[in-house]
């Protein structure tokens, strides 16, 4: 039995819960903020048996990996008209730090 | 030293936490939402000597156990007529989903 | 690599965050109540390497830990007039409680 905590953007944390439920596992979430991630992510609590690491970490990958986001002019103004860029952009979005636990007792009560 | 990891519904939260004081544990609640139980539970960190373990997972089962709940019409009915069922009803409550972790350094500073 | 799990007050919260920022450590902040330290305290999560451990302890003591603090007579007075103290008093602020645990995997995603 292992225990995976894993901390991911909030754009990404109801598309992963949906996720995790349709293969059966069951995660709890914690409102968390800033630090491994920007501003407004969630932190995933997820009890596995040991040979079900992989597919949740596949899951998460899915789900929550990094990637590159167009976004257009208005997005990046902002209140700044000096910051205007007249084309859109990419920026980095999601992405998910995770920690395996081994757990030495679970119960269902 | 162990820590215990104890996701419970809400509306044990009050009742597990005054019975953990009580007996001298202290324990730090995390505000949680959906998976191991349905919405709207609470995440107790609770640090104990191993052999505390037992006590704390007596508390946990005698205050937050599932069990069945005899609800009155009036509570299930909703808005919605059709559902309306003419005598109480049994519905299941409670219930803890508890992790035991190994610590290896503890330090109160 | 290790999970540091420290339960501060909210009071030392920003500090402690800012100077873990600043020595390149990051950090998710959940949100907590009661039990290890009175009402309103932050639970952060820290992912570090072993030989880590002992610079992010120093950075939470110094950060969190706990002292005397001189209220004035208004602080402490309240509405009830009968706990008027006409001269500062001490009172005890600070403190954390810090797990470190073993993580078995750790993955950036
Ligand atoms: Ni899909
Ligand atoms: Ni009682
Ligand atoms: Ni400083």
């Amino acid at each position: 039995m292992k225990l995976i905590i894993a901390v991911v953007q909030d754009k990404d944390s109801n598309r992963l819960s949906k996720h995790l439920v349709k293969k059966g596992y069951r995660a709890t979430k914690l409102a968390s903020t800033g630090g491994f991630l920007k501003e407004g992510n969630t932190t995933f609590l997820i009890g596995v048996k040991d040979d079900e690491i992989n597919d949740v970490l596949d899951i998460i990958q899915e789900n929550c990996r990094s990637r590159e986001q167009t976004v257009s002019p208005v997005s990046v103004m902002g209140g700044n008209v000096d910051s205007y860029v007249p084309y859109p952009i990419e920026v980095e979005v999601g992405g998910a730090t995770v920690f395996v636990l081994q757990v030495e007792q679970f119960h269902q009560l």
